[in-house]
């Protein structure tokens, strides 16, 4: 359950098979033995690895608790909420929960456990859903008038129906797509039926991601109340929407802006066996230590050379080198939110385009620089494609330089988000109007 | 493992058969197969208890530590170093350990370890103890010149060969007392041979408590180093002495002394059934918010009746009523630290006296009332009984006005002590002059 919510809170994609992941330090092994579309996969034992990459012992859910709020904790500011003293931590939780028999963190209403439990085959489970959506999905529904969309979201769809559809595709009852289908075809007809209902149901059936609630991730998680008395108070973020069964429109491949002002931008070119100066330029800095604490690459010229030619033959993103008055100070990654990781954890439009961006040049950072780059980039992306409703970027919350240049650039703190190996604010650049 | 330094760390009193204990909030039940003379206690299994007393789940080591280093925070003031973010906690240390393949976040020496498994009957075990004190324990002794009394203590003693000794004991190789018997002998052959090393081998067969580590518990506890890597940095507090092996000296009760300046001592008196006005005023003090939350007695009458009788009909400790002017103002417990809990958490002289109080009338609360009392107490208890050394109290590290008022009324801080249910600052008013 822990390592379920783990995965969906840090958007860590997941498949069948074998799966290696680092939750805090702490190395660990789990057979995904079931993937699943709404995120209730299931799991063989999950073991511990040592430094040899050999099961140690098999994690318990105390360690996996500790190791969950290790993990969101180092992952937040210092001065985050979740790392408040008074904020207590998951494993109070754990301490406190256990002795009264509480499993999770964020429990379901006890009919809809008994029902994921109960049902045996697809028959009742269809019968269920008929069931469940007259009697309290509609009336939710229709009783919604003037509430917070994400509040509706995340109490009816992700933390009601689409859990127990989960259960129920886990236990082998009745496939999850069938019922997601299902689901979707009920949710149309009551759209038609109750033309009041038609936007929230057109966002449930349209938008990439749905609001559901973190009790494991967070910066804003706290595990105790203003008394000090144990209690989760989770936080929302956007999962996959696993009813948007269209596949997402067709988009171009990343369109390369003009920046004017004196900027200029330029694909990285690869020339001979070694690259060339370019890939030489870009290996440089990416082995910077003021680059490499954030970007995490400081990787060989070979390999720097070999990521440059994979990302310039697909449509995913494109590497460029920036120079200002014709000096190379910088290396950029534009790319579009739908193909990338972001597109599972903000609700995009098909055209947004992002940005990654690495000053290179010791001597060209401070002095506003990268801001005043963020901002020509993001209104240069924006008129290089009309279709293009926002330019976006996820700097790790820690690093405040970063966050800083992008607010002075115009663009907004609009969300937190959990990405694999960090948590990041999404920094949103909207086309002006919108 | 860490029930073991757990029960250590806190004074917590262990005997063989069953043992429930409330670690954070975890209400735990354990068998104790074994009981040790050096705390190497033996366990069945730690069982978690829900709230009706039932055995919910087994606990397992990353429950315990959670619950450990819950304990061990909540025990110590919000900004002690072991509350520190930069200090880590317990599990930091457990989910960089584990996959090291570390369970003791105070390892022994590895040669140590080997012994304490490898050996296999009582001649093996004596063989072991000749060479080990020729070879390491005699060396150390000598070299010792000039070095820190409580750092010899727990290197040579109990963080090694102690260690050993119950070891051997838990797994049935050797009695411990066996072991004990001849360490006392041995070394007190080297004492004869070596006069250099007589005082601090005198204070290692007299001394009522000896230095050892602590892992789990102490507010000065951290589990990073300045770099931010996980490493255990222990912290010194006092254990029994196991090789003390003579009873302790016959002492008197305790001694009623003088106040002067105003003050007045009386026993509580009990009359009739129901224990007559001294008893009802304790009760009524000891019901008050102020009062309560501190000594946590808000008893009945009749359970403080039956408490203040135990108390007059032993020699453990004098329950009294204090009158400033004439005037009942508040609650005294004297008493003999050789027959109390603290007994085995400082090396305390045969005469020690110690005091418990609480001013029951708040109107004679913060005016330096208290320090003026708790003086007059001190000076009047060593002149009461002569050979009394020191006279000391043990108030919670969390009271900052009681550890105030102790300060302030002459008595020196002198260590932190871990009892079963709260960590103390030991206050110490020595003998003038000594």
């Amino acid at each position: 359950m822990l390592l379920r919510r783990w995965l969906a809170e840090t958007h860590t994609p997941v498949a069948e098979g074998p799966l290696r992941l680092t939750i805090a330090s702490l190395p660990l092994h789990v057979d995904v033995v079931y993937d699943s579309p709404t995120g209730a996969h299931g799991f063989g034992s999950i073991g511990v690895l040592d430094k040899s990459g050999r099961t140690l012992v098999s994690a318990d859910p105390a360690l996996l608790a500790a190791a969950c709020s290790a993990d969101a904790r180092a992952r937040s500011r210092a001065d985050a909420p979740i790392n408040a003293p008074e904020s207590g931590t998951l494993v109070d939780w754990l301490l406190d929960a256990l002795p009264r028999r509480e499993v999770d963190p964020l429990p379901l209403p006890d009919d809809l456990v008994t029902v994921g439990r109960s049902l045996s085959n697809a028959a009742e489970a269809q019968r269920w859903l008929t069931g469940h959506i007259e009697e309290r999905l509609l009336p939710g529904v229709l009783a919604s008038d003037g509430a917070d969309r994400a509040e509706l979201t995340a109490r009816l769809l992700s933390r009601g129906v689409l859990v127990v559809v989960g259960l129920l595709g886990r236990r082998g009852v009745v496939h999850e797509e069938y019922m997601l289908a299902e689901l979707v075809k009920r949710l149309g007809a009551i759209a038609e039926q109750h033309p009041q209902s038609a936007d929230l149901i057109d966002h449930w059936l349209t938008s990439p991601t749905l609001t559901d609630l973190a009790a494991l991730n967070g910066s804003q998680l706290r595990y105790r109340d203003e008394t000090g008395a144990v209690r989760v108070r989770p936080v929302a973020f956007e999962v996959r929407n696993p009813l948007r069964l269209e596949p997402p429109a067709a988009v171009p491949g990343v369109p390369l802006p003009e920046l004017g002002d004196g900027w200029s931008l330029r694909p990285v070119a690869i020339t001979g066996d070694d690259g060339g100066p370019d890939v030489e330029l870009v290996h440089r800095w990416m082995n910077r230590e003021h680059v490499a604490v954030n970007w995490n690459q400081d990787w060989s010229l070979k390999r720097w050379r070999d990521e440059l030619a994979t990302q310039l033959a697909g449509e995913h993103s494109v590497p460029c080198i920036v120079s200002r008055d014709g000096r190379d100070i910088g290396y950029l990654e534009l790319y579009r939110v739908q193909r990338d990781k972001l597109a599972r954890c903000y609700s995009h439009a098909p055209h947004d385009l992002g940005a990654h961006i690495a000053i290179g040049e010791p001597d060209a950072i401070g002095k506003g620089v990268g801001s005043a780059l963020l901002e020509a980039v993001a209104r240069g992306l924006l008129a290089a494609d009309p279709a293009c409703r926002s330019v976006v970027a996820e700097p790790n919350v820690h690093n405040g330089a970063s966050v800083g240049a992008f607010g002075k650039a115009g663009f907004a703190r609009a969300a937190e988000v959990g990405l694999p190996n960090k948590n990041s604010a999404l920094m949103v650049f909207p086309r002006p109007g919108e």
